[in-house]
């Protein structure tokens, strides 16, 4: 059963402030909690139902999650959790602090500039880890890596790609590794010479790559249209640009 | 204002049910409706805040909208529509039929089997848009078109690409263009000889190809993966691939 207090605190991790305060985020259903069972996060405490539980028991006793886990009713999970469907289980996990990445050769970084929608931040981090990305950055203002629809959009890739926030004039002005760009008139990707090791920076769906950003970017590029929409959706672009980059 | 029976059906054309029997659909917000007059749409009724008909009023002559446009509040609108925000304005439109197509020469069309979800249909329509694709067959238990999430979703674009529900089985069995189908074990789409003039498959997010659609595929093809993710997201997986077949 979960309580009253726990239930008070798993709303209250719907919130930034107060998963910033507490330390601590959700991590819901099946797939994203199985996870994070082989990453580095630490779970806290672990809501699941009676056959979750049996279905599980191997990985449980093999994290050591036993004592951490407390049964549930699915109606119950429902109730704490923010999903509509897949409500078997339910994680409170420790927030952890995703330093700046040392790039290592052949590296590519992709550096988000005011993507706001966390739909889209975790449809981009599952493309990411699908082309081996290990760093995203964003800047402050992006969505918060650990808001629940973050971490469910990431269909579990959360548990492999560090996503950190800072200041991008700040750091984008310290590197020296080419800086490419999205940009409605860049240069056509698919002719583009394309750098093993790269930023790519991706820009707000509504106004794109911000001037404070443009000044750092070495090589603009754009996905050439054929047809009559305007734009694309920005987790879109990111995929079909590093689909470019990793040819 | 928006009279009680007017209210009435509006949220009658939320449901596919209604929208067959009236034969109308709804298209909310500035950019979806903006993209209707100059579309082979048409228009029953708009409603729309003085500030939009103010702002749009000369396309509202041109096209002759004038007479149809009822003036309401835009928290009337907000109350009427399915948008949370973007609510100046709301069309009430008839739907049309959408033939199965007269395939061009050196023609990419998608075939969606069992594409359920409306927000993927919608973003997929968008990204065929961008890349000049005008027709995508979907199989009958594809989301619907005239649901006000793929409208919202294509951003525009549900005005220039015909979207057809047929038997996909019949309909594949009588073509003889190359059929290529996307799945996680097929030829390496960056090394693939792709035609020019191809059906390209695409399955559901959770079962792929379903095996009565698979035997009809002629070259089975997947995006290469480098990281952990197990899948991409059909939407996404679908814009990688067009961009493939467009280089």
């Amino acid at each position: 059963m979960i309580s009253k207090n726990q239930l008070k605190l798993i709303h209250a991790l719907e919130q930034k402030k107060q998963r910033k305060k507490n330390g601590l985020f959700l991590v819901q259903g099946e797939k994203n909690v199985g996870e994070l069972f082989n990453s580095d996060f630490t779970v806290k405490q672990l809501f699941a139902t009676s056959s979750y539980i049996n279905k599980n028991s191997r990985a449980l006793n093999e994290f050591g999650l036993v004592s951490l886990t407390i049964e549930a009713t699915e109606d119950e999970l429902k109730k704490a959790g923010t999903l509509i469907s897949n409500n078997s289980v339910l994680a409170v996990v420790e927030c952890k602090i995703m330093p700046l990445p040392q790039i290592q050769k052949d590296e590519l970084i992709l550096v988000l500039d005011q993507v706001g929608d966390p739909g889209n931040l975790g449809t981009i981090i599952r493309v990411a880890d699908w082309y081996g990305i290990k760093h995203i950055i964003c800047s402050p203002d992006c969505a918060d890596f650990y808001n629940p629809k973050v971490i469910a959009a990431s269909m579990g890739s959360f548990a492999r790609v560090q996503v950190s926030h800072t200041d991008l004039s700040e750091y984008l002005s310290q590197q020296s590794m080419a800086i490419y760009g999205a940009f409605l008139e860049g240069e056509n990707i698919h002719k583009a010479n394309l750098n093993k090791s790269a930023f790519i920076v991706m820009g707000s769906e509504s106004h794109g790559i911000s001037p404070e950003i443009e000044k750092f970017i070495s090589h603009k590029m754009t996905i050439p249209s054929f047809g009559g929409a305007e734009s694309l959706n920005v987790a879109m672009a990111t995929g079909i640009i590093v689909d470019n980059f990793k040819r």
